[in-house]
């Protein structure tokens, strides 16, 4: 652990002096100086976060995981319930104001769920995980069965088609071979793209009822060996998840928009937009591998095949399915710990950290190993607290319920709340699940230069180089070699300059959803991953206290270096005197997405007259075998003319913008930022503010609900984010008009952006 | 069939007369006129090439496959002589004076193979391929089971470690994780390059044994159904072959360069380069299964795992294997069939095709297809000469033995004949399997436009556009895509052109090697194949006539559509007055490879440069979980200046030759080739003998055998060509000094080509 516990009789003053010339070395060392603070006040903060970082102790991440893992704790468990009311009182004994902020949503459960294959093999899914040997959880009773939250009702039989991943792309596949998912029930494996795109695009191209399974290839024994022997996933296992069509809006299904507060005015079920019509379920590879081996047809692509040994046929199959998925669909509670310690000079700047504490069985890494994480944070702070210290800023750190079904406990209470979220939240800082590695650091870019610092200042426990440079290694490692994707090579030519490594922008997934492209507060996700084994157990019964000390971060030591991270970000944020945010690597960022933009084009643009061209030479034609035909595709669309000047002009401008404030601040900060305290607070008010330029009330095309125009989670990825959305997606979609329409409105909102920004030039040069 | 078979009640003259206006179109219609000939030849010619196809009949192909594919004959059986003995004959019954040529060849069988796990979960390896029903001839006595040629004798015990397709790339992946092959049996998986190339480098880094498995990914159920629901290798299904180390020389081990006549001093075995040292043995994936599932160790990288449902670990096993081959290491007799028709006017120019004859055990695609193909021919040529026809130069049809083996028929022959042939053949042409789909063509690319000539005008038999058009279609939708890799892209571009589509670079893999590589000979190799499933069965009991029916070329209109291709080419060059050879396509893909190679050398010094940037940040050790972990990679050499100049003005001039004789070529063609006969006759020599000015008698480093310098099969890839061999695989091999020596070595073969061009100027403008 930190020196200092292996000095305990050193005098306090001696220590204190340590820790100050250390602090203070560190502080020079950050390059440039701690953002936000005066040298001397760096110091200080140094100091401070050593003595944050004294009191964080793995064992206590351990006994709380191992305590709330105990039992399954979805949305509605009892066990659910104590956890939330186990983390009150822990906030409150830390010297907290904590409350549980409850909501009622709706949150349907499986009454019943069947599926059988009929015909001259029948066979009936098992569609249960079993107890598995040296797994003390995984006989425990109280666990939903494996199911798909926000599906419809139903009870169908029909025959089976194989989609793949159940991408947009793979049902052009299908058609290609003449294959018609009307009247069938398509069967899908998970990967590539949002669980609940599957059955929705199922549903959209007539498909009664929608599996999706878990393929060995992505989690299971071709990864690795699987659980006990190893942490994959076995024959068995099952992701759950939510279907919900949280692009179009997370949260409660029937409250889009707002609290679901008791006076709320709700949807009625049928009129839910986010909530499927056919039945969904997901099963197993066991369940699965007696369905795949009924389809005939043609033997699907290359890059349809998985893992199990069999040959992959697209179908239809000869035999029928009988698909039974029977819910209640009544409404539960959730509980959201909401904790807070007041600031003693800027009370209403509100850095807000989160995690959730549902799971979808015991949820040891996901989401507790994130839990505990924030809670270790929580207790030291108290700590600090009763050492004597005050942040300047509030603190509000938040234990969430309900995320796994559809981010319900964070948006309900950032909707709820909107209003003072707006007006008050500078940050808000997320995490979810946590492992073992390398330090996973997204979101938005005006924080990236905080993000470095903290990251050089925390110590990696494996290799003992900073948490920073663990991360250029990575980023350079994996962009490195000709097959490296765009993205990973990006990461890696920025790593290799030698000084910031790049934040990655969010799109989905997480409860920062709500805060960041909803409400357009300055947002932050992290967590540690890249070596523990937890990928296999993700959702399953899986996920359990005895494989995540076995297969994730066994002594916790990734836990205690993510409470540092997180709560080093929460700290400074909390006590600077300017509000640690860079507006230039916004900027800087923004000026390479917009290069994207243009490479999109030009590629789209050569894409389709290769198309065309292979079209008019009757090239798929004459390579297709007529014993086993494939049609040629859809003709693409004709491309005109893509202008993303307005957009060009407003990165210029921006740019201008972000140099004139640079050097203004700068002036500034070497002058102490010594200024009048109402100046300071009106730059710090408008700082925290300046996300929300990024957003515009009217929102995203056809999700009115994302209003963040830089940032979004792509209509068709869901997790993966789209950077500069309304433009992007609609060149991708082909929706050209729309695409020219949107770099202008888009260019429109980064210019509100540019302006705010000189408005707090002019502030500083006053 | 042809049209004029449907018309019979029409004079002969109005026939002859349609034929003949036919023709004339045709001959039109080829850009530029057929290469070679005057208009008022090439007509004639269109005709003779019409009466040729028209006695082209599936049902002989048909009926010929079947009976030398009933019983095994692989070298040495007696179905084996049998069917040199039923070729013979019908060369003879179609007028031609055949013969045949009988080598002694070192031809070791086994005497016992024997493999099984020990340990806990003991294994006895099966090592036969079991009846199948359906397959007539799966259950014939008299086959070889399945081994590989030129293994060494071994009887070893020893732990196994996976090395994944054992190419070197591999061994680096291996030693990163601290696995050491030494005193281990390697366990390898077919595909990724040549098989021989596996246990040589096994050997070299220290194995006792070496075994070869055949994972369903590559050519099993995860392509389609095995067999016999569909034609993919069923799981006790076995690919024999040859692991001789034919880079360095192929043919009989014991007689590199000369010929295994009588007389011939042969090497002793143990002196043999090309004969390994350790125990070979092929295996099903049945068998490989239980072997797999003993190692322990890492996880095997993601580039290694096949389709087998079990986690893939490199080892060492904890049990240990036993293997045991013993062989019986005489010599075996092979019969060259060689049948000949006297040219009439240049009886000293000889076209030589050939096809082998023997298979691994009943061969019906490989090779029965394609020799069938080229009996054909000799059918038709043979009626052709009844009808009053004569070719103005030699032909030489030829059925070789022992290609399995190692290509041991034609190199024996071509040795043996060596001088003749430098003297006299003016072309090679190749054929060795059959399949369906799209015509392959690889060869020297002054015969480029003879290829592409020939493929206008035959129709392909499933689309009915030209067999060049379905190319062109292939091409350009392979290359399509970001993933399509160089290869692919650069022949979409040239495809894309619209004109004539290029012809691959020969490497090896069959009869061509000796003429093209060792004696200088232009030499093409053709098949069809892309819609056929026959790669599953290759070198095992199931390439058989009932599979070949249902799974190859069912109606044997592709061995009919391979017969035209390969018919014309050899009549067009029998009777061209000047031989059709245009050396501007030779110059210009020169222009191209040499391209490639400054591609190569900046690619290898980014790549480098890249290498020590990240090994100097200490990357790699970052990024290792040292719960797993995976050293850094091997320091890369500094890589110097490579000067590739002398092949840049190499090339340079070769284009001005190469434009100063089509100048000087397209003027006599414009005159009609009007010349005194001896002038005709020196020309043509001269163009005959091109081919070798690409040869140095020194040969290519390390293997003086490969002498020519344009196109050699590569040192680790085996099949596949490399082109510049000399430069190209110094590069690869960082061996830099090399590099630079043999850019001026080649660079002094293309100026002798370059002036032998210019002296077939000075000849064409006497």
């Amino acid at each position: 652990m930190t020196r200092w516990k292996i000095r305990p009789l050193l005098t306090l003053a001696g220590v204190l002096a340590t820790f100050a010339a250390a602090a203070t070395d560190q502080a020079r060392h950050e390059d440039g100086g701690m953002l936000g603070f005066t040298p001397a006040h760096a110091a200080a903060q140094q100091s401070l976060e050593q003595r944050f970082d004294a009191q964080l102790d793995p064992a206590d991440q351990r006994s709380w995981l191992k305590q709330m893992s105990s039992a399954p704790n979805q949305v509605g468990s009892p066990h659910d319930k104590a956890n939330a009311e186990f983390m009150l009182a822990k906030f409150r004994e830390w010297g907290w104001d904590a409350h549980i902020e409850t909501f009622s949503v709706l949150y349907p459960t499986p009454k019943k769920v069947a599926l059988q294959l009929l015909g001259p093999h029948p066979y009936t899914a098992v569609l249960k995980e079993p107890v598995v040997p040296g797994d003390a959880t995984s006989n425990a009773a109280g666990a939903l069965p494996p199911y798909n939250v926000y599906g419809g009702d139903g009870d169908v039989t029909a025959a089976l088609v194989y989609a793949n991943y159940g991408m947009p792309d793979d049902y052009k596949e299908l058609a290609r071979r003449g294959i018609d998912v009307r009247g069938k029930i398509v069967i899908t494996r998970y990967g590539a793209g949002w669980r609940g795109l599957k059955p929705k695009l199922a549903q959209e191209h007539g498909a009664v009822g929608c599996l999706i399974y878990s393929d060995p290839r992505d989690d299971g024994y071709a990864q690795g060996d699987a659980y006990p022997q190893g942490g994959w996933r076995p024959a068995q296992g099952v992701q759950r998840g939510s279907v919900a069509d949280m692009q179009l809006y997370p949260g409660d299904p029937l409250t889009p928009g707002i609290g679901s507060t008791p006076g709320a005015k709700r949807l009625a079920i049928k009129d839910a937009k986010t909530i499927l019509k056919i039945p969904v379920l997901p099963i197993s590879y066991a369940d699965a591998t007696p369905l795949l081996q009924s389809l005939t047809g043609p033997v699907a692509p290359s890059g349809w095949r998985g893992a199990l040994p069999l040959t992959y046929h697209v179908g239809p199959s000869t035999a029928k399915a009988h698909l039974t998925v029977l819910s209640d669909w009544s409404q539960k509670p959730i509980y959201d710990v909401i904790a807070m310690l007041k600031g003693s000079t800027a009370p209403d700047q509100w850095i807000v950290r989160g995690n959730h504490h549902d799971g979808w069985v015991f949820g040891a890494w996901d989401p507790l190993a994130g839990n505990v994480a924030l809670m270790a944070e929580a207790k030291a702070i108290g700590g600090l607290v009763k050492q004597g210290w005050r942040p300047q800023r509030t603190l509000v750190y938040a234990s969430w319920d309900g995320e796994e079904p559809g981010l319900l406990g964070s948006t309900e209470w950032a909707e709820t709340h909107a209003a003072e979220l707006q007006k008050k939240a500078v940050l808000y800082l997320n995490s979810d699940t946590n492992g073992r590695g390398f330090l996973d650091a997204g979101g938005s870019h005006s924080l990236q230069r905080l993000v470095n610092q903290v990251a050089e200042g925390v110590t990696d426990p494996e290799t003992h180089v900073s948490v920073r440079e663990r991360m250029r290694a990575r980023m350079l490692v994996e962009g490195a070699g000709k097959d490296a994707k765009p993205e990973a090579k990006a990461n890696a030519k920025l790593a290799a300059a030698g000084g910031d490594v790049p934040i990655q922008a969010l799109g989905s997934g997480s409860d920062y959803s709500a805060f960041l492209e909803h409400l357009g507060i300055a947002s932050l996700d992290l967590g540690f991953s890249g070596e523990d084994d937890d990928g296999g157990i993700y959702h399953s019964r899986y996920d359990s206290f005895d494989h995540y000390v076995r297969f994730g971060d066994p002594t916790f030591e990734y836990g205690v270096a993510l409470s540092k991270v997180a709560g080093h970000i929460v700290l400074r944020t909390a006590d600077a005197s300017v509000l640690p945010m860079r507006f230039g690597d916004f900027s800087s960022t923004l000026d390479r997405y917009v290069g994207e933009l243009h490479k999109l084009v030009d590629d789209t643009r050569k894409a389709t007259e290769q198309q065309h061209q292979l079209l008019d030479l009757h090239a798929f034609a004459l390579t297709s075998d007529p014993t086993r035909p494939v049609a040629p595709p859809a003709r693409d669309s004709d491309m005109p003319a893509i202008d993303l000047a307005p957009l060009d002009q407003a990165a210029k401008r921006l740019e201008l913008s972000a140099q004139t404030y640079q050097a203004a601040y700068d002036k500034r900060a070497a002058a102490g930022f010594d200024m009048p305290a109402a100046q300071q607070q009106q730059l710090n008010q408008w700082m925290g503010g300046m996300e929300q330029a990024l957003t515009d009330p009217a929102g995203l095309p056809g999700r009115a609900w994302f209003k963040h125009f830089i940032y979004a989670p792509g209509m068709l990825t869901g997790y993966d984010v789209k950077t500069v959305p309304g433009v992007r997606e609609a060149i991708e979609a082909r929706r050209w008009d729309e695409a020219n329409r949107y770099a202008v409105v888009t260019a429109k909102v980064l210019d509100r952006y540019g302006e705010q920004l000189d408005r707090l030039t002019a502030l500083l040069n006053k």
